[in-house]
């Protein structure tokens, strides 16, 4: 048997049916007719779907139009807009301008998620003009790999999906759909990619299937990618993602179950659970609350992560200890949370002064301080210091002071706080909005962890 | 002129009278002829007073018992050690057995501080046998190069003693009266050796007055001795002190006074000053009290400083912040003062486990905290982490723990607290014993800022 009962029981929910296969493809070859019908540019479609390797219930369908490599950029734009707009309307869409590297139109037709992308219609991805056009070469290579393995390719994709690693946005920073299909390929299966993942992977693992890489790369794990020796296919993934992985493939080694495939439903906090936990935690416990800024979150994420990072670090060059931060876009508002050791700290603080061999900016520190200090200046390893008031003693003191937005942020994170923002400290930075954002951030669990008790119990 | 008005008027005061020149070179011969009486060795008169380098009301004598080299071991410390006392009953003094890389005898005759200290009567000290043979080495060498520079050296002591450096015992850390004469007789007296320390001096300095070093040193300032290559006769000189010296230099030049020759009195803390300044601080005040071990200050000292270092890193370990920490070995009682940011900590605390990719040891903290956390095992940066609950959340409570003897303590000191210890928190710490300790721990200055308000307000 090549899948165990419960991989079996996975794939007859995950598996498209002939309906369902049908369906994708007469709408697809409407759209590519569409396509064609232009002079300009020829139809493909790529994706999961255009090389099988989509779940049941997937709803995104992705039709690239190329174009000849002698249209400038700016007319592949503009040509390519134009025609979208215009398959999109035929169809009786809304046509959605979406940017990634260029303009392209998203739009719901027929219940499905169309995008539909001009790009390149190059020979080799030596020739590169525009960051989509390697994806018809990712879609050819895979088409011609996958024979025998479409089975393990859904059950890797739904594997990570529940793990929470599916995908390679900034939010996620864990398996694009494209990684998974190379490593069931390259490990000849899903039992054989989850056996290495769960034994043998460790950062610094190098994967590189067509053997042709040109450089090294500094990522955790490398996956050079078959169709472009220059580029990391895994470059997104973060070490804490990789590992979430390979945790979760060890959990279901260790006691396999169709929890591994399900795809959990969020949970959230009430205010009164949230309550109890600030209680029985007695931290000091701060948010920053403002409006989200009008971009993806593939811009507004890292921008979070900058920000979050920038006003820990006031914090901690203040004085207070900082236990534990986090960062979350809502659709509606970002939340900056902190979690302090200590509310309030003492009213003298140790300032460090110039090295005494350092002699005019030592003298000027003496004469500056003298006379007015707690104590010092002192030496001490041949180093001024000084003991002064300390400016912030109360965290909700700093928060709502203008340091926080002198701290290093992201620019559009500035541009929302410079309009308003609000700070909320203890009980008070319960929003429903949040509630599962807080959920895990203090009920915190790795994949594994969070689902072995409701293994154990069932 | 070559020195200026104080520096002459500050002469007149340590510069030893003719009259207590002959007291103590009569005291000198008499001793002398008694080593010459025996057949064992030869006497000879060693120190700042055999180099004519000592200060008005110094009362310093050092006579070493020179041996032939072919004398064992043994038999020298028993010989040295017999002869010695002789000499010191024949004067009527009490004599007491002391140790320093060998036995001496320590005594008091005639108002002097007397050593008779048993040695090799070596060619070159290429041949040493024990440590102190290299001492009349020292006294030879400066007794050749002084002419015309004892009131500069006399100087320079005087300079360094007010300044708190002047000694290179463990507790002082500072100058050595034979690194004084070697630096004025480098720099060419005391007016240039001043200058140089304010102005040019930084760490990494190497003075090579023989031009011979035969190795490099990695101390703060290197003087290579200049009868023996191999040692640097500022080895027990730290960066703080060197930097202290440097100051005062600067401090002298800057507002030229007498003060900076003065030996002041060393001010205390009363215990309503201490009360207000811990009121005042608003930090988190312990001391650690044990008997004073039965040793010599260069041995006790490195110990109560390795055990005040290792008390801090259990208390930073278990998550309290130490904001400065000191040490003191009285009379009767040693002190460990310990000042934290905080008195109380929250509940939880968070534990770093393995990397995940260390799979052994990080399936067994998985399964070991699982269930029994506040939060995880979660990942971050690829390793598990847990929050559980906080094993000391107040200060006093960790410091009455046995975690303060399973610290890094000094030998004689875990013996001492074996014995006993107490703990004393806020306004217990003070006592009478400690009140000078307790002023300079609180009111820490550097030494030039500490008569700089004294100067100005004259």
């Amino acid at each position: 048997m090549k899948y165990s009962k419960i991989e079996d029981n996975i794939l007859l929910t995950i598996r498209p049916k002939q309906e369902e296969r049908d369906r994708v493809e007469s709408v697809a070859l409407e759209l590519l007719a569409e396509v064609d019908r232009s002079e300009d540019a020829t139809g493909m479609v790529v994706g999961s779907i255009a090389r099988d390797t989509w779940v049941s219930g997937d709803r995104d369908l992705d039709v690239f139009m190329l174009f000849d490599p002698s249209v400038t950029r700016e007319d592949l734009e503009k040509k390519g807009l134009s025609l979208a707009k215009e398959i999109t309307a035929r169809f009786g869409g809304v046509p959605v301008e979406k940017y990634a590297e260029h303009p392209y139109i998203n739009t719901n037709i027929k219940g499905f998620d169309i995008d539909l992308v001009p790009c390149y219609n190059i020979r080799s991805t030596a020739n590169i003009l525009s960051a989509v056009d390697r994806t018809p070469f990712h879609t050819r290579y895979i088409k011609e790999k996958v024979t025998g393995l479409t089975d393990d390719i859904l059950l890797a994709k739904r594997f990570a999906k529940s793990c929470g690693v599916y995908g390679s946005d900034h939010m996620t920073e864990g398996f694009a759909g494209y990684l998974c299909e190379l490593l069931v390929y390259h490990y000849g299966g899903f039992g054989n990619f989850i056996k290495a993942a769960a034994s043998e992977w460790k950062p610094g693992l190098v994967i590189d299937i067509e053997d042709h890489r040109t450089k090294d790369f500094d990522e955790p794990l490398t996956v050079v990618d078959p169709v472009d020796p220059g580029r990391n296919v895994a470059a997104s993934l973060s070490a804490s993602k990789m590992a979430e992985f390979s945790e979760y493939a060890r959990g279901y080694l260790e006691m396999p179950s169709e929890i591994f495939f399900e795809v959990r439903k969020k949970n959230a906090l009430t205010e009164e659970e949230f309550k109890e936990i600030i209680a029985e935690r007695g931290t000091s416990i701060h948010a920053i609350v403002f409006k989200t800024p009008n971009a993806i979150p593939d811009i507004v994420v890292p921008q979070l992560r900058k920000s979050v990072l920038g006003i820990e670090e006031m914090l901690e060059r203040n004085g207070f200890s900082v236990s534990r931060y986090s960062e979350y876009m809502g659709e509606d508002n970002c939340i900056l949370l902190f979690e302090l050791l200590n509310e309030n700290l003492p009213g003298i603080i140790k300032r460090e002064g110039p090295p005494l061999w350092n002699r005019v900016h030592a003298e000027k520190f003496f004469h500056k301080h003298l006379g007015n200090t707690y104590a010092g200046p002192y030496i001490e390893n041949a180093r001024y210091y000084v003991e002064i008031e300390r400016k912030y003693k109360n965290s909700k003191e700093i928060l709502n002071s203008p340091e926080v937005l002198q701290s290093g942020l992201g620019r559009h994170v500035r541009k929302s706080m410079n309009k308003g923002y609000n700070v909320f400290s203890g009980e008070d930075c319960y929003s429903e909005e949040f509630s599962v954002f807080l959920h895990d951030f203090f009920r915190k669990y790795s994949p594994f962890a969070e689902i072995y008790n409701d293994i154990i119990n069932k």
